[in-house]
């Protein structure tokens, strides 16, 4: 069985709902991603990826995974019939990947990332001022398509669903790109997404009691 | 023809070691990253890409494809002979993928960009002070591989070697790395390396004078 190491509501929530939409069963294991612990069982999450960050996947050999970009096109590929990405040899396959690079570059590790960590000193200024001009861009390519990809929802979608939530706690208003507010009301009214929040929030709240 | 839009020494520097190493023919247009002009014909960059961002790798169809990590797979799979990439369906793709996100994301997008683009600012301390280790992970793998994926060159290696290039003008002593420090010189030495480097490099210095 699969098994995801996740920290609730980091950019793991975005394997997770990926699980959910294909219908995979499998474990997850909480990592405290500021301990480096695994919850579980108190042992050193450095001893299961020395990057010390989620997700990371654990695939049925034992092998390790991680990177959001290549776990969701794992996840995918497990199950091609649950249609989260398009197969090899369709062109759109390129369109995920320039999504997941985008999202995963642009989006987290360009404004998300430093909004989380950096944010008691004035390092923040530049970030945020570029954030608008970022998400323009899939603002204005969701503006009369559902989906990022083809018709219909593929990774690329659950991993834009995640940075899109984390819009409200790092300060940004998403009513400005109306493209992207309806986006991610369409998304969140999806059971696997719905679930996937509902775990992940629930668990939030009791580590930060 | 594949056409690339690039920057001399920008990270559309990979996408061009990955066209000669796989000897595909392509057109070269110099897009200037700061002035968003495309300097064949002075005209506007954004027009090519809203992103105004380097690479743009124009298809045949005329499509044209962002961000390196899509870029530089698609090149390697547009002739597969060349084994720049492992296969669809190898395990060792997604062990691509996984290197390509993690140099896109964490060295490039958490490191480099402020780095070039912040500079002016205190915003640096804390990408500065988390890129020992980040670059721990590559020269951990490295230590006793002579590529990152498999047993030959990837188009990883042609992103990495980019990024690894960029450490000394962003102030980064690739000595402390003896891996790191071996590696480059190697991927260096390769005749595609050096052309590609050696014709942005004698762009770049016309550009700054």
């Amino acid at each position: 069985m699969l098994q995801l190491y996740f920290f609730p509501m980091a950019c793991s929530l975005a394997s997770r709902i990926a699980l959910l939409e294909a219908g995979i069963e499998a474990q997850y294991h909480l990592a405290h991603i500021w301990t480096k612990q695994v919850v579980d069982d108190g042992s050193d999450f450095r001893a299961i990826s020395p990057k010390g960050a989620v997700p990371v996947l654990v695939l049925e050999n034992g092998d390790r995974l991680t990177e959001s970009a290549a776990v969701l096109q794992y996840i995918a590929d497990v199950k091609p019939e649950a249609g989260l990405a398009p197969r090899f040899g369709d062109p759109d396959r390129y369109r995920l990947q320039e999504w997941l690079s985008f999202i995963g570059a642009e989006i987290h590790k360009a404004f998300l990332y430093p909004t989380f960590w950096y944010k008691d000193d004035g390092s923040l200024a530049k970030p945020r001022a570029r954030i608008a001009q970022t998400l323009s861009v899939p603002a204005m390519h969701l503006a009369n398509r559902e989906f990022l990809v083809g018709n219909s929802f593929t990774v690329a979608d659950a991993h834009l669903t995640w940075a899109l939530l984390l819009l409200r706690p790092a300060g940004v208003d998403i009513a400005q790109w109306p493209a992207l507010s309806s986006y991610l009301e369409r998304m969140q009214a999806r059971p696997a997404v719905r679930e996937a929040i509902a775990t992940e929030m629930a668990l939030r709240k009791t580590m930060a009691a």
